[in-house]
This record gives C-alpha cells, structure tokens and sequence, in this order.
C-alpha cells in the first residue's frame, strides 16, 4: 500500500474564505476530505500537513523520508520565492508532484516562476480542487509503473 | 455527451521513436487508443487531430466551434513559440487544457514559456502518456461542474 | 490601373465571430467587399488573399511579384511572430502597409513588437474595419506621388 | 458639426527644413491648409496648435475639453519620452488619434516606444503629411459611428 | 470605535539598537508606546504584534479577520521578499497601510521593489517613528471616510 | 513660523475633473484650501504653486531658496521622468516630502519608478487629498525635531 | 554510398531575385546543381526539399529517418523563429550541418540566435553558395570519420 | 569670424549655489565672462542661453539656424531625458559639442546616457568651468580644419 | 577567550542523508564535533545553532548580541533567498563568515547571487566540512588582528 | 599566388592535451601539417601563428598588413572577451575567416557571442582540425571570385 | 615642470592607416609630435608609450608612480573591456584624463561603456588628434588649479 | 611531497602601496614569504608567479601541467573579464583554489562575477593575506583526502 504526503502551503488554510473567485468556495477541510475517500479508492495511505512557516514545510519533507512515497504539494505563495522547499525536496530525493488551484500561468507575471518546478515530477493546476485529485490519481499511476519497471529488472 | 477535440501538435507523430527517455516510448496511436478507451468509460465523444503546420492546428481549433465542447491540446514546440494557436483558443472561446508529456518547467529556459497557458483552463505535465488521461479526467469534471452551475441558475 | 494585394493573415476567417469586442461584427466577406468598392472608387485592381498557414502566405507575397504594385497586410498574430514574413516583403521589394483591427500597442505588451514594421512604408492600426479603407488610401496616394516623382525625373 | 484638434509637438514647425529625407518637403503651414480643405470636405470644424513646449502641450489639451471632440496628435520626440501628455489625453477622456509622418517603427529602437498608444484609439504613420489627412478621415468615420450607435441606443 | 492591528516585521524588536542612523533611536516600545496615545486620541483601538517569522506574520494577518478594520504593516525585510504576506493581506480583504521607518527608495536598489504595495491602500515612509503615527491617522480618516459613503448609500 | 512650498505638478488643475475613480472628486482649489486651514492649525506659513510645464517647477524650486523651510511635491507624470526636478531639489539643499493621491506603486509598472524619491526625505501615496495634509504635519514634525536637534547642540 | 538531404527552408525560393547585394545572384537551381555536382564527385546520394512551410520542413526532416545519414539545412528565417525544426532535428538523432548563405552574425541581432545550432553538428555561414559545398565536403568528411570510428571498434 | 551658440540647461543657473563640491564654486556669469574672454582671443562671436525649460532649449536651437556656425551645449538634466533637444539639433543640422562639468560617467548610472552624444561631433566633461574653455577651443579648431576642407576643394 | 556563534541554517540538519555527490557524506554532528575539537585547539569557544526557519534563524542572530564576537553562517538555500537575514547581522554589527561546503559559484545560476555576501566579512565555500574549519581559523585570526590593531592604539 | 596568415589563439597550444571531448586528438602541429598539406594543394603560400596574448594576436593581425591577402582566425576564449581582435581585423581591411574546432552555439551561453563575427566575411564551426581546412578553402575561393570580379571590371 | 605621461593602447600605432573616415589621416607620430610641441608650449615635461598588450600598458601606469604628475589615455578598444587598466590607474592614485579620437558615443553600443570612466577625471572624445591637445591642456589647467589649492592651504 | 603554483595576478604587484584600505598593507614578497613559511609548515613544495599580461598567467597554468598538483590563483582584475584564464585551468585538468584580499562580492557590481569560479573546486575571499594562507591549507587537506582516496580504491 503506497503512501502519499500532501502538503498545503501557505494561505491555504484560508481557502474558502480567501477570494473564492480564484480560489473556489470549497474549504480545506472539503479537500482533504475528498483527498482522503479518493485515496482509499485507490488504496493509498495518507497524510496531510499544512503550514503557513517554510522552515515548518522543509521539515515536513524532510521527515517524509522514511515513511512517504511520493509527496504532492502546493506550496501557495512559497511556491516562487523558496528555494529552501525546493532542495529539501531534492535532499529527500521522493518523487514529487506540483499542484496548484488556480493556473498560476495564466496570473500576475511574478506567479509564472516556480522553484518546484524543476525538482518535480509533474505539475497539474488550474482545477481547482479538483488539481488535487488528478494528482492523486497521478501520483498512484506513477508509483505503479516504477513499481512495474523495478519487478521486471 | 460531451465532445472533446484533442489536438496533437508538431512532431508528436514521432512519439516513440523521438527521445524515448523524454517523451517515452508509446507512440501516438497508443495514446490515442487509451484516450479513446478512457473517454467511453468518461462518456464522452472524441475527435483526435496531429499536424505538423502550425496554420493546420489554427484551423482545427477554429473548426471546433460547433462540435466540441472542450479542447485537450498539446500543441509541442508550438507551445512556445505560437501566438496564433493562442489567438485561435482565445478566438472560438471554448475551454481548454494543454498538456504536456515531459515536465516543461523542469528543462531548457525556452520550454519554461507559453504562449497557451494564457488562454487555457489549466495545466498538466509531466506525466507521460497519463498527462493525456488526467487531461481527459479534468476536462470531464470541468465539464459536469459548468453544466452543474447551468442548471442551477 | 494600380494593382492591389490584400493579405489577412491568421484567424482573421474568424472575424465577425472571435471576440467582437475587440475585433469587431464585421465579417472577413464584409471588409472585402468595402475594400472592393473602395478600390474601385479610387480606380485600383484588387486581389485579396487569407490563410492561416505563415508559409503560405509567404508563398502568397512571393507570387505578388509581377503582378501587384503594392501590398496590404494584416498578418494576425504572425505580425508578432513571423521573420519569415517580413523576409518575403523585403524579398519582394514591393511597398506594403501593415494593418492592424485593433490598437495593438494599447493592448498585451507581446503584441507591441511587429516583425513587420521594420520592412513596411507605414501603418494604420486601430480603426476596426476602417484601418483597411484608411490603407486602401494610404495606397493610393503612396502609389500616385511615386509615380508622379517619376515622370518629374 | 463635429470639431476636431491638431496637436503638432515639439520640432514639427522645422518641418520643411529639418532632415527632409525623412520628413519630407511640405512646411507645417503646408500641412495645415490640406489639413483645413480636407475638414471642410469632411465637413469638421479644425483648431491647431503647435508647441516646442510639453507643458503647453498638456495645457492645450486640457482647454479641449468642452469643445473638442476628438483629438489628433503628433507629439514629435514628446512621443517617446512624455508621459505627462497621455495622463492629460486620459485625464481629458477624449478619443485621440497618434500620428507620425515617419514609420517610427523602422527607426532607431528609442522610437518604438510611445507612451501616447496606450491611450489613443488608433495610430497612422509612415505616410509623411498624408498621415494627417488619413487621420483627420478616420476621426470623422470614428466620430460618425460612435454617434449612430448612441441614436441606436 | 475603529480596531487597527498594528505588525511589526522581522528585526523591528532590534529598534533602538539597529543602526540608529538609518532607522533612529527610539526601540520597539517607544514606538508602540506613541502609537498607543495617538490611537487613544483618534479612539481608536490597537492590538500590536511582532514577529521575526515570515508564517507568524502570515498567521497574525489571518487571525485580524473578524476583529480589525484595518492594519498598519511594517514587514521590515520581508515586503522585498514575501509574496505570502502580500497574499495573506489580499486573503482578508482587509484595507492595509504599508509604513517604513526610512525612505526606501532612497537606499539600496534591492529595497525599492515591495510586494506589499500592490496590496495596500498607500505607503508612508520616511519619517521614522513618525511613519506610524502619520499611518495611524491616515486609518482613522480612511475608516471615517468609508463608513461616511456606506452611511450615503 | 516655518514656511512649506507646495508645488503641484503637470495635470493636477485638472483634478476633480480627471478619472475621479483614482483620483477623487476634490478639485485642486478644494486641496488648497484644506491645506491652508491646516498649515493655520499647524502655525505654518504656506505658498502654493502649479504648473504643467517641467521647467516652470524647476524654476518654482529655485526661488524656494531663501524663503522656504521645506518643500511639499506631487509632480504628477513628472515624478517618473524628469531628472531635472529631482536635480533641482537636490540642488536648493531643503527638505522634500514626496506625495501622491494614488498608491503609485499599485499602478503600471512605469509608474513604480520615481526619480523624486533619491532626494526626498520620505513619501506618502494613496490617501487622496489626505495625503497632503498628512504630508503637511509630517513637515510640521520634522522641522520642529531638526529645530530641537539644533537647539540642543 | 552515404545519402544526404538538403533542406533549403523558407524564401530561399526567391535566390537571385531576392536582395543580391546580399544572397548573391545565384538562383536556388544553380545552387542544387552545384551541390549535385559536388555530390557526385564525394560519391554521395543527394535528395534536395525547398519548402516555405514550417510544418512541411519538420514532416521532411521526419521522413529523413530510414533514408538520410546526414542533414544540410539552410532554414533561412526559421532559423531564428522555428524551435519545431530544431525538435524534429534532435528527435530523427540523424547528424545535421546549419548552412547560411550571408553571415547572420553580421546583420540585424534578431538574426543572431539561432535555434538551430544547438542541435547540429556545425555551422558554415558568410560563403553564400560556396556555403553549401563546404557543408557537403564537411558532411562527406564527418560520415567518413564516424564510419572509420565504428570499424575500429 | 564664426560664431557659437553657448546654451546653458536647466539648473545651471543655481551654478555656484548647487552643491559646489559636483559643479565648483563659480557662477553662471563668471562661466560666461570667460567664455567672452576666450572668444574674443579666438576670434568668435558668441550667443549664451540658459533656460529651465526644455521647449525653450529647443526653440533656441530652432533659431540658431542662419546664425550660428556651431552650438556647444550643457543641458544639465536634460542630457539624460530629452530626445526632443536631440532631434532639434540633428533638424538644424549644425555641428555640436556636448560638455559637462562633471565627468557623468563616474557619478550614478543614470546619467551614464546621454540622448545628446548621438548627434554630437564630441564631448568634454570632468573639468568644471574649463570644460567650456575647452569646448570653445574645439569648436575653433573644427570650423577652421572644415573651412580648410571646403578652401581645397 | 574568543566566542563563535555557528550557525547552519535550512537543509542542512538533512547532511549525510542529502545528495552526497554534491554535500558530503559527514553529517552534521560529525561537522559540529571537528568544529568543537578545532575550537578547542585555537582557544575558542563555540555555540552551534541549526534551524529550518527564516525567522529563528534571524532571532539567534539577534540573541549573538553580547555574548557571540564573530559568526559563521552557512544559511544554505536563504543565503540565496533571505535580505531578513543579511539585515539581523547588520544590525548586530559583529563581524560574520559565510560558509558554503559546495561552490555556489559552479552551480546552477540562481545559487551565485548571494544576499549575505555583502554584510559579511569574507566568504569560504567549496571545501565540503573543511569549509568551516578554515572558516573557524579565519576567525580567530581576524579577531587576533583586530585586538591587535586595539591594542596598538 | 595568394597568401595566408592562420592565427591560433590562446590554448589552442594545448591541442590533444586540453579536453579530448570537445577538441578531439589531433595537436596543433597535426592541424598546422594537414593546413601545410590543403594549401599546397590549393596553390596557397601559409603562415601559422600561434599566441596566447592578447595584444601579440592583435600585433600579429597588423604585420599581415602588406603581406597576407586573407585571415584565417581561431582566437580560441579571445573570440568571446576581445573587441581589441576584431578591431585590428577591421583595421587592416583584410577579408578574415572565423574558425572553431567545437560548435561554439552549442555550447555555454557565454560562448553563443563572438567579437569576431561582426567583421568577418564567414564562420566555420563544429568540424574539430576539418573546420581549419573547410576555412582554408573557403579562402581560395573567395580570393578567387573577388579575383574574377576585378578582372571582369 | 610638471610631467604627464601619454598612453597609446590598442592598434594606435596602425593610425593613418585603420579606417581613416573615422580615426583621420594623421599617425600616431604625428600626434606625437604635436603634442610634444603643445607640451612645449605648456611648459610641461611629456613621456609617450605604446602598446597592443593590456598587461604592458598595466605596468606602464604602475611606474608612472613616481615620475608622473598626471595620465593621458587613450585605451583604444581596451577602453570597453579592461577592468584590469582600470585598476591599475586606482592603484597608482594619479589623475587620469580619458581621452579617444571618434565619439565613441555615437559609435556602436557596446563602445558606450567605458571601464575608465569611473576612474579618470574627465574625458576628451570626438575632435581627432586635437582630442589629445585638448587633453593636454586640461591636464596642465588642472595641474595648475590643484596646485593653486595647494599654496592657498 | 605535493607540489603548489601560486598565480598572483594583475596589479598584485602593486600590493602595500595600492588602496591599502581594501588590499592592506603587506607588500606581495611579505605574502610569498607567509606563504613559504606555511607551505614549509604543510611539507608543501611551492612556486610563485606573478604577471600583469593575461597571456602569460595562461602559459603559466599551461607549464603547471607535470609539475604541479594544484593551483591557487588570485587573478586580480582578470577574474572578472578572462575567459582565457579559466579555460587554461579546465585544460590543464588540475584542481584550482579561487583566492581574493578583499570579498568581491560586497563591492562594485562588476566585480561580483568570476569567470574562474566555475572551473574551480572553491573560493576564499575577504581575509587580506590570511586568504592565501587558508587556500594553502585549503589544498594541502585537498590533496590528502584525494589521495585517501585513491589508496582506498
């Protein structure tokens, strides 16, 4: 049974409240909610960690190690500034995917810039909450073909 | 039922044989089998297209203007350097997503830059043949959630 | 008789219905027919040409050679993107006015750049439809005052 | 009868004099009076104003508002390096028409910039002092259409 | 009575001892100490926080919805480098006055770009101690103002 | 009894008039009036000044020399391109508080930039017609601290 | 017998007619009977595509794959605009040599990035048509070389 | 005997008043009395201007047309921001020496450009009041090696 | 005796575990007890602080004030990211060392701009754990020197 | 007869020893000995010159003056950092080849802008020693044409 | 007496015979002798030095120390790429005038920045071999005025 | 007994007598003779050179390649502006310590970039002449762990 961290950055506990025309109505809790039927549906073991502090977010990831298989994160505003979230990601060496609620690429020019980016596997956003789900889905498809790929070597 | 036009752009024809360590090994007609087996099980209708000419993809796009209901478009290294399939999006004011097999933001600079993301809904990268999959998932949810709002009002 | 050739670039097919708060209500068939009745007024033979494809309108420009006097051109968004173009009216060593529906230096700042302007007499952008009459003028007068230059010598 | 302003800036009563190859030949009162028999067939009411000054400049478009109803300006260097002059154009909220006897364009890259674009209509250049006479035309056909879509209303 | 949630950002609890020619020699208190009198004479109520932590600033901004009408934001360091504070004030809706105990556009170039004041009603900076009070009064009238057109409607 | 020199830059008669969404209804004789009332309140002598032209201010600036204690400055656009002011103020050795009725730095982008900030003692934007009156006891309380300043050695 | 395809790109249509003073009075025909002389003296295949087409270049490039060992290509304007070639270039792995007839790093900046080169083996660019003949020579030397490796090995 | 035009920018006139450990301790007119002094020894007639006000620097330049056989120039802050004074002396189409008192290269970036050295013969800056002398000095030696020039043909 | 503040900031707790090829494979209290025993043999004495936060990191700096004589600092990814940091040790103005155990300058380019470069005395980095021990003696002999130079006077 | 003068700039000594990889196994004696070798092959009298300075390359450049009636140039690291070079190639009016073992476009961006470019006749680049011979028939040619066109005159 | 010394830098000594339309007919011996006569005249004690080697020309500033008063320099094309000249005339804190024939100003960009600038006294651009005399004068007007400074003290 | 070359570069020579405030006062031989001391000290072999010409300190590494095991290099100016420099250290393939007397990073912004940087194991920098003698240590416990290495494997 694999095993997914999700992260959710800063301002993100605000969600719902937090101008609902970028970012839905739906509320944190709503997501982790439909995170958690939608992982049992895929039988994925979960955990969920928020933080508005991005020494608390790197270490979150750094005590992933041991126990997560893959990460999903959106880091929120950290996103484009913290190169600190960036490398503990790398230093954990963990597959990680990128999501966003809104398409950052379609806002202010300062949001096109990520540094997760290039330590991640993938990205998915624009969906809303729904950016979490297909993650999800994503990052079990991903651990099963490195799974199948491992079995065949 | 809903209609979904995926537009495969520039070189995609090569997948399989193209930089298999980047872009995988499926080819497109693989892709395209799974997309066509996922929308059945999503109830929706699918209409596929590759081209190579830039012109060729603009006029697909302005074509789906009475048939489709969404567009899923990877348009390859159109994506940076095409205005006009941007304007054409823009143009036939219909919802898309754009796709992207290998995680754009995580290679050279000049693929860290789109013209379509602009103009789309949201984004997914990264994931191989399953960035065209989850695409096809947003677009069905995308879809009820819209229509869902229609019938209310 | 001087002789005229129209060039409507990319998504210009779609005129009338891409964002007519932009562009306007009136169709391509709309402006070519007040351009035919304006050439006619002003005594100048017209041939007008649309595509979406860059190459073929530069192919387009290339066959103007022998035949036309001057050219007319709207390129679309290639205006912004395509050398190629501006290498066949160089090419061409014909005089040509770049038109523009919309102020783009009001608009995107990537559309401030033209790849064109660098190679035409002139330009008109902003007048809807109007831009197009306004160069079909604008040609008649170039063309007239050149010729007269030359009998003086 | 609709009444129109023409602002020539800074250097403009050289003309004639100053770099005829890229000005031309015509004086500024040349210019004038085709500009006066052109309004009289078009049947406008003119005022023109001529400054070196960019303050007058600003200060002649203020006193426009309250009998002006349109505005076409050529603001010579002022262009490139004035934004006092567009806040004024905005501040006044009249249509305003750019003019340019050269193709700025195909000049020296300090001449690409104009802070007056972002707030007037549209833009003639290129076309020595027929750019007046195109401009002075498509301020009475924007004058015309503005005024039938009010009595449509 | 109005309510303003007054933040002080990292390093302000170093006031006094912090290179007094830049930022003076009053410390922390001194200043919350006239800021408490001032409000008092404005009736104003005044809550004040502190913090060297990008999240507990972010946290603090979150929990003023429901309480404050106002806050008044020195980030120090942070308004160069916090996007997640920028977004946290957008996140309240609440009006925010940024404040700087020197002119910072008059030192380094780093320290001329803010994210704040994208998201601010204004700025005071300059005047030392002072920045607050003058921000302080700058609320009350704001406050007063609004209150005054919501009571016309 | 201290004296302020207050000079409105280019536009600034036009208040009331112009875009009042940003700039508000209060007319420029309204904002005189204000600050006198409280120039009275604060025992200041007052002189007010404006002009559109760029070199009328510089002039403005240097007659200051000899009378005025401190200056008070919105030079409107001139903020954002006139060195020659700056130079000016730098020049005649007295103290300037830079104001603006907008948030500038929530504007375009070529209105964050401002060549008056180098040589002011410190700015306040985005408070309407408040912004000078606050500016004005900013001056007040800076003039009486230098005084003490000197009295004590 | 080692077999090379020559891709003339964009323009190169218009040789001879086309600003001399610049590409030589050379038409494209002299130029291919030339390289087919030159080929069979090297003892090579030649297959010669010109194509204004950005899309129709990618699609023969791609049809390379299975026929050519080596690539010549002079992609005139798409040099600088087209990363579509440059993708179809890396993804048929087939060794390719940039040809230009004018030294591109001579002219305008805009003609000195190429996309390009970063995928090719070399470049031989200022000779005009002798550009293509020491392509040849230095394809025919590059084949020869590569294959001497292979039997070593 | 030739004559020069001496014109003098915007703050010059403070000379001997504005921080004179940047422009010395002399004033304007003792600047002026030794340029006489100068060219009376050299032989030359000379004109001196000095305004704050751009448009009039340029109506100046206007109107040394017919008089002057050369302009030596000091537009203070104008150097850096005005292409207006740089068209009007490229319009009157008469040699110009650019001087500075100060050496603008080594003082803040910004004044690093100059709109004037484009269409300047030379420049002399660094030396004070005896950047004039100098000028002065050069402007003799150029008229007579050109009147030279022409005697020979 | 001379007292050292050593401070590791975010990662850097991940040492041993974290991309070996690029940081070593020491981990942090092997580096903190070759730290102990240099400090012991120069004489020193050494408090060792690691923290994931921006902000706890700013606070131990602050707290150095009065007990710490010198710094060294290795704040791993907010070296890059941090002006609060670089403005904690300007304002306790003690003399600090940066430490980097790879060579930000060989890395990837956003690693070569450094914040805390400026308000730092010197800088080692390159040397993996050895980075620090150098750093160390550094410091005692910059200390040495600068009671010596105390002395003297 | 016609002459050459080959110029190896700095490092090019180390050839065979310096980076295989990229420069391959061949010693500059081997080059100087095929280029001996293809020289005489042309009818070509050759000098080699070798240097690792600066200003002996550029010496070197201006003793060709009188002797050389073409350059051959691989300035090696120069080619990026020396404008000295390209103006004693310009300085002597002599048409010059530029040469490069390794294609220089393909390599780190710093390596992408050459000096030289700009006042050569063409480049070669990319075919290791071949690039010297493929230049040094390039050179007969070009001699030889230029030769044919004054004979024609 | 006092002693300048005059530094000729890169391909100075090919003057008269480089691209004369630029940098005139007269030698460098010419100058030379031109400026010994001018010395003469002067009453000052001269000392002339060439080089193409920037390291030469280092080592001629660094032994000026001792026997020069002041430094003319014309770098040539070191100018815009020596940083390490410059230093070298910081090192020996001597007055330095720059001095160059063309007006490098009004040449191509990247002769627009100048390495020497920032540490010279004043410069000398534009009239030719007189841009040296002038110099020459300069310096020994400066020389003169340090010295008056000197007695007064 | 491993084998160290010391490169002083340009302007080193000058040490003691230039801008003894940021290089100190110890001349060059005072540092050669710390640096024998302590190569003595770390049974290092040491030689010592010095050069103004950039060609030199090239040939100088080249000569390294047989004798020595290291390199410590402080190339002054040349740093900054030689690409030649350090491709002559990555020819050589010998690992190389990056030494400066002052901290280059909190100076001018020109002198932030190294090209030697990146062809370097490491950097020490702001320590005056205690930087070469931490480099010498720097490589003597390089060299060993080297060396340890090898006997492992």
């Amino acid at each position: 049974m694999s095993r997914v961290l999700v992260i959710h950055g800063v301002n993100l506990n605000l969600l719902g409240q937090r101008e609902p025309e970028i970012y839905g109505v739906a509320t944190l809790d709503d997501i982790n909610r439909q995170l958690a039927a939608t992982a049992k549906g895929l039988g994925m073991e979960l955990r969920v960690f928020q933080s508005n502090s991005e020494g608390e977010i790197v270490t979150a990831i750094q005590t992933a190690l041991g126990w997560a298989d893959i990460l999903l994160i959106n880091a929120g505003a950290y996103t484009h500034t913290s190169l600190a979230i960036a490398d503990a990601i790398q230093g954990v060496s963990l597959p990680a995917i990128e999501v966003h609620l809104s398409n950052i690429y379609a806002r202010e020019s300062f949001r096109h810039q990520s540094y997760l980016s290039r330590v991640c596997v993938g990205q998915i956003c624009g969906f809303g909450a729904n950016s979490y789900l297909l993650a999800l889905q994503a990052a079990a498809h991903l651990l099963q073909s490195r799974s199948a790929q491992r079995e065949v070597r």
